[in-house]
């Protein structure tokens, strides 16, 4: 038996035939319809399920599931998307235009980071877990909860959003409308923005002389490894960026006591020096949890939108 | 059939038979024997229980099952007490002790705060939850949390520390080692600290009116009332505590999406003036966290220790 994903993108849609034991057998892909509907993306999505059955031979009668991952909200019918600002949908009736396309097959739609998440459990870094957490550092913060070793949707089906937990109550707003909110400092983006400022505010720094003065090539792994190369500004832009991810991340350590937490996106490319830095900060007396960098790349939406139907999808209704 | 709870203290021991529907049936008490170790403690707890099903005339048959609650941290065996500071006990071999005084009966030890969340979802303020959140505001922070209708002892079984989450990463020292954790000052222990100083520095503010100078009139609840009068000098103390305490719950509704969270101890009992300035800070966008205060007070300990072993106890072995 198998089970069909679709990672579903602003800019394109990647599909998968996944295995029990979340392998990737056959792949298509295909653009995402922008403006175009619900209806218009259920057809594609067919469409790309066609494909690749008659590629791998892999017939309908052994397809057992389909889930799909969002970049968005899903209401808690699991019916809805509410809010995919990338996908230009909003309140979109995306399940009954599933069911149109994929009659008798069941279904499920869920976000694409607690889809991430769900793909580390089943094939990545979280592999065996009980209780994980991964974290997605790249333009935004992203990342799920691993609980009771399933993938966790929020208490409420509201989501998960570890990006707006806060390191610092009195700190800067937030788009949320909080203050402090780890997705203000902790993203690649932040790297990046604060690199370039170096770059032309401090020309003979490190990152200026690596990135010989180009914007396009600064990059987090680029003012990371200028910071352990020792590089004052780089470290500076550096401590300020840990400071507030490793204050935030303890406070989730020492109220959910995970096993492992993972760290993908453009800063889990970093390397080992940025995570022996977040070790030595993410210290909670009396717990142990190990950090290691997320393995599923870009097959984590496949990956874990096939998963959303097997024992370790969730559990709450 | 029903169930026994003990609520071990530093000063008391409280027991109970607990029914079914986690009502208290019958209420036993001794003094806590301190520096006498695990096997007085067993012997005591044995003397309550006896006294108790004679008492009710609750046979030993109708017994399911013995829990025993401690204000410390149990190893992940569930069978030794690693340190309870206030019952000066450290790597304690309880569970061994509490099988030779109760041989043949499910027994289960837990930290109180945890159980103090159990007792909530059973018969107190989160009732019927799914997700929840018991926090206790007194001396210290302490709390629980409800996964999937369920007590949930963390996920390496260390424990959950809402009092180490953090509220400012660049804050002050906690004894846990980390900056800025919510027990360094969501406490009533700091609202009476603050308010005993300004009752010295401000002799003309409200607290030092309405406490008539005198130290141990000064409580939790009474600089939270100077501060819905107006007071400046309260409003300043009970606006910094505001401020740590939603920002660290904040990021827990979140990450976590509980639909709704409790609050005990001193600072549970201040008053709906708290609750609505704590609600105004709490609003977390897409998340509908109800909060209420904790319901259970003294009883608290004993229902939870109850039913550590009934279908709401831990699935987390």
């Amino acid at each position: 038996m198998a089970r069909i994903g679709f990672d579903v993108g602003g800019s394109s849609i990647k599909a998968g035939i996944v295995d029990g034991d979340a392998r990737i057998l056959a792949r298509a892909s295909a653009a995402f319809p922008t403006g175009e509907g619900v209806d218009a993306i259920a057809s594609i999505l067919r469409d790309l399920a066609l494909e690749m059955t008659s590629q791998s031979g892999i017939g309908w009668d052994k397809i057992e599931s389909i889930g799909v991952a969002v970049p968005g909200s899903i209401d808690r019918s699991g019916r809805i998307i509410l809010n995919a600002h990338n996908l230009q949908l909003h309140d979109a009736r995306l399940m009954d235009a599933l069911e149109n396309s994929f009659p008798g097959i069941p279904l499920s739609i869920e976000n694409d980071a607690n889809a991430a998440a769900l793909a580390e459990l089943c094939a990545g870094a979280l592999r065996g877990c009980r209780t994980a957490v991964l974290l997605t550092l790249g333009t935004g913060v992203g990342g799920g909860l691993i609980l009771n070793g399933r993938m966790y949707p929020g208490g409420m089906r509201n989501g998960v959003e570890i990006g707006h937990m806060i390191f610092n109550a009195s700190g800067g707003r937030c788009t949320c409308g909080n203050r402090g909110c780890i997705e203000s400092m902790c993203t690649a983006a932040y790297l990046i923005r604060e690199g370039r400022k170096a770059l032309i505010e401090f020309p003979s720094c490190s990152i200026a002389t690596l990135a010989r003065g180009e914007f396009g090539a600064v990059d987090a792994r680029l003012v990371i490894d200028c910071a352990r190369e020792g590089d004052k500004i780089a470290l500076d832009i550096f401590e300020r960026f840990l400071t507030a991810l490793a204050g935030a991340l303890s406070g989730l350590i020492a109220a959910l006591d995970p096993e492992m937490l993972a760290i993908g996106g453009g800063v889990g490319e970093a390397g080992e020096y940025f995570f022996d830095e977040l070790r030595s900060r993410l210290s909670v007396p009396g717990h142990a949890c190990i950090i290691v960098p997320a393995r599923m790349g870009n097959s984590a939406g496949i990956i874990g939108a096939a998963m959303l139907l097997s024992e370790f999808g969730t559990t709450i209704g």
